[in-house]
């Protein structure tokens, strides 16, 4: 739906995502038996229309405690598909009621939606007819109890978290910005390619690359087999020699000897047998144990590959070679850096939203980037309203006002050499920064960041940087001095996109590689693309573990990602 | 939209891809400043109604002719927007025509639409008014010619071939299918979770695994740093600790004479100067060239997560924990697996799908998996017939059959038990296979084919499979002979997914892993699972790129995958 005269996002978003709950029906969750409390809290009245509606409910207590002597007990129950919980009174006579309160047990329940007494909470309540099922929780063995736990306490359980408010609500979010992004690009006509994950190829040769690799647990192997069925040794390899030998002089006795073709026959099999059995022992002797080597150095012919293989640092270079043929592209997928970065921005692995423009150049990329983060932001605002006042509630007051804002604004659009004045004009009225201010830094955090919080209090995209800070494939502008790039820098993160209009001029991005010193040979395939059929072509990356941060206001990265991977931990 | 009483398919179909283009407009590529040449082409009336219209069209040189000596040339023009392309004729005083006929040319040109003359294929053709770029190729050196190339051939140039209309049709089709995946999952209130790649447990312990480390690299770094700045000789030590020796001689001097307490403090720095000297050089030559090594071992302490690390070779068991808590979740991305499998079915770097429903049996299982794989084939239908047209043409006659087939027809259910006689009464028939039929046997790929080609012709579910070819979590059947297990076996590739209702009884499950042999404490987190609030819950998985050889009829599963990873094999 590339034509621009039918706008079909809102109608979409309504269409595919489910905050709107109005109609007198509850919704079944669907493959399962039960209704979601989604479909009953977070109607417009909170439940109240359904009152006197029988159905099935299974969840997770939030809290519970028993009431009246324990003649019943109330829990709050969750089963993820909102951040409200349903309340459900149990009677006495229905379960055992100690084994229902504790916090994390699950239960599985028919019964009657009610309206509760006048003056409480809840808009409406479940009284239970008939509990199905209960999972139990011993409470004194339970990671999580009821207290309000730290979210670096709850890393220790990421098998448990998403248990939490906190957790199950990001969880949503992450969900919606995910399929919000898919639904950006393909209502624009773009195409999701899989760029690999394993790669042989280095994207800048930029950051620290993890290593893909069988040879280790091979040599692992080898060593076990080694000790179990030891390699024959230099006598057994004699013994066999001799043995060939002694064949031979039989089948050239019987054939001087003119013997019968049946017993030639015979003796040349026997003979084959023999020589056989040597070449196998000569191969075993030959097994070191250890990872393979050649030339003193470690022999990747022999690895799975048969090359050094890596974890990708961007799918951007192979996303290239989809976009100069099918034109507009994208990849969403993990990357990866093996940096000992102990921060609270970085990970090991982490997702990227990288798209790729051909016929565009930087003016269109920077169009679609404002595009696609007033989508997102707007997407959050159609969606996810609930879980984005848990986060205002919770974590950051101004979350909500930061969408809204950015959905809405116009991005400001400033050169890289703009922005370093501005940045200079700032530090002679007396503002002071921790690194300096020239032209040809690579702008820090705390400049990005005094840009678009204190400057312009607005989004802002940075272009024309200084090539000398900048990759190679950046395309070269006329003032031979600065490369056709943008960063889009946000509030509270900084810069959330980089992107670039890509070198296309054979001979330019040739002697940009020599410029920078990398070696040409590794890029042939990504020359080929400006040798054959060349097209002005642009993209950028999006750390999508950056706008959850933005769009959540939860301050460490570890949180924003279901299973965080960190020097020293890669748990489950 | 949990709700079955609004069904938003068809409508979310047509709101967000684009096979249906009829409006008198054509579409702009957004971001771009060019026409989608499936705006025109696609049209019904082929683009017909668009003549008169004038505009910029970019795109490469499928076939190029110069006519008419030389006064003209006709290219036929793709921009991979749509399997078809646009007949544009550019005359000699508008560009040099001889660069611009090669295959693989890029051009981007402004021009008129016209109705072409009568008899001719095309329904509409493009008279070029200006060109705008031209990115030649030398067809000496284009490694892609016109002729018609193997798809085998095209491996060597995975860069290239996303030109070709095979690899373009596929790209689009791969695109279709992965965001009906998103949309089946979202539309059904399922939350998309990004389980990790890198992972420090093992599914079933099945498959083999890609080893993540930095090991090799820190080794080859430290032995290069070690050559340009070799470590401290034994006398380099000796002489370290005489100096601190001395200086704190010095200290205890000044200490008895009862020097100043400038002069004391000024000696004590410089002894901790001496004494940190030395700690650094006693540091320094404990390092050893090569792997680190520990009673024996490599010493993964010292890797970059501080313990073995591997690629994933499933995402189930980690989604299993968000299911235990947001209650239906998927996850869709990259699983690997080592194995030296040459076969045109296997790939070490593959796409999986892996829904989990918590409240869910078997049956719910099966009902959702039926449901989404009706879905896709249905999606295929209605976005991308034009591209299942050259699919049909090129590859396999049937399949466009097979999608209406697959998504109209309720898949048949049979147990294992009667698969199994179904298959002993074939060979009692005559049927011949290479596999022994027995009950207890794991189906092969024949057996499996038999029954959904041959016996039922149409998707056949296989569930309750013996427990001794299933993995531990599987839930075992009250006969204590089977497990709640489910296949689906569909023509043409046999299984496209597996699933089962997980085991939720934590007595049986952790016997199950002892009666398998397997270790218990890696599963420890699985168990808590289990342990704490456990749930009935069932989910799935479908390779992906099965699901490509399904729709395509594509041969081998190197040419539905952007960039595929065997042994020996791993470009870009």
């Amino acid at each position: 739906m590339a034509d621009q005269n039918t706008p079909p996002t809102a109608q979409l978003a309504h269409a595919t995502l489910h905050d709107q709950v109005s109609s007198s029906q509850v919704s079944k969750a669907e493959f399962s038996d039960r209704v979601l409390i989604r479909s009953i809290v977070s109607r417009p009245d909170g439940g109240a229309g359904l009152a006197g509606q029988r159905l099935r409910i299974g969840g997770w207590v939030k809290t519970g405690r028993k009431a009246d002597k324990d003649a019943f007990a109330f829990l709050e129950l969750n089963d993820g598909s909102c951040p409200g919980n349903l309340q459900v009174i149990v009677e006495a006579d229905k379960a055992d009621l100690g084994q229902l309160v504790p916090t994390g047990t699950c239960v599985s329940v028919d019964g009657l939606l009610k309206l509760p007494p006048a003056g409480t909470k809840q808009k409406v309540e479940l009284r239970v007819e008939n509990v199905l099922h209960v999972g139990p929780v011993d409470p004194a063995r339970y990671p999580l109890p009821k207290t309000r736990l730290t979210l670096e306490f709850l890393r220790d359980f990421v098998h448990l978290r998403p248990r939490t408010n906190t957790i199950s609500a990001v969880a949503r979010i992450r969900n919606a910005l995910a399929f919000a992004t898919h639904t950006f690009f393909q209502k624009h006509g773009f195409l999701y390619v899989h760029t690999p994950i394993i790669t042989t190829s280095d994207c800048e040769g930029a950051g620290e690359m993890f290593q893909v690799t069988t040879l280790i647990s091979e040599a692992e192997k080898l060593e076990k087999e080694l000790i179990k069925n030891p390699p024959p040794s230099e006598s057994d390899i004699e013994a066999a020699k001799l043995v060939v030998k002694e064949k031979g002089e039989i089948v050239s006795k019987l054939k001087s000897d003119k013997a019968s073709k049946g017993e030639i026959g015979a003796s040349v099999n026997v003979l084959k047998k023999a020589k056989e059995n040597l070449l196998k022992l000569e191969e075993r002797s030959k097994l070191k144990p250890g990872i393979p080597q050649k030339d003193g150095t470690i022999d990747y012919s022999q690895d799975f590959f048969a090359r050094q293989a890596f974890l990708t640092v961007s799918g951007q270079l192979q996303v290239e070679s989809f976009a100069c043929a099918l034109s507009s592209v994208y990849t969403f997928g993990p990357t990866f850096r093996a940096e000992h970065s102990h921060t609270s921005r970085h990970l090991a692995e982490f997702w990227m939203v990288e798209p790729e423009i051909a016929f565009a150049d930087l003016n269109d990329d920077m169009n679609c980037a404002e595009a696609y983060v007033k989508f997102l932001c707007q997407w959050l605002l159609d969606n996810c309203l609930e879980d984005m006042k848990f986060m205002a509630d919770k974590f950051d007051k101004s979350c909500i006002d930061r969408l809204r804002m950015v959905s809405s604004t116009p991005f400001e659009r400033i050169t890289y050499t703009k922005a370093v004045e501005l940045l200079e004009e700032a530090v002679k009225k007396g503002k002071v920064f921790d690194n300096k201010v020239e032209w040809g830094i690579d702008l820090s955090s705390e400049h990005e960041r005094y840009l678009t919080e204190v400057k312009f209090q607005k989004p802002v995209i940075v272009y024309n940087y200084p090539k000398g800070i900048k990759a190679f494939y950046m395309r070269l502008n006329d003032d031979s001095k600065t490369v056709a790039a943008m960063d889009v820098l946000v509030p509270r993160v900084g810069e959330l996109i980089g992107g670039s209009q890509r070198e296309e001029r054979y001979d330019v991005i040739q002697s940009r590689i020599e410029e920078m010193g990398l070696p040409v040979e590794p890029y042939e395939w990504y020359l080929d693309l400006r040798r054959f059929g060349t097209v002005k072509h642009s993209g950028f990356g999006l750390g999508f573990e950056r706008m959850l941060l933005f769009a959540t206001g939860i301050d460490n990265i570890r949180d924003v990602i279901p299973f965080p991977r960190y020097p020293g931990r890669a748990d489950l």
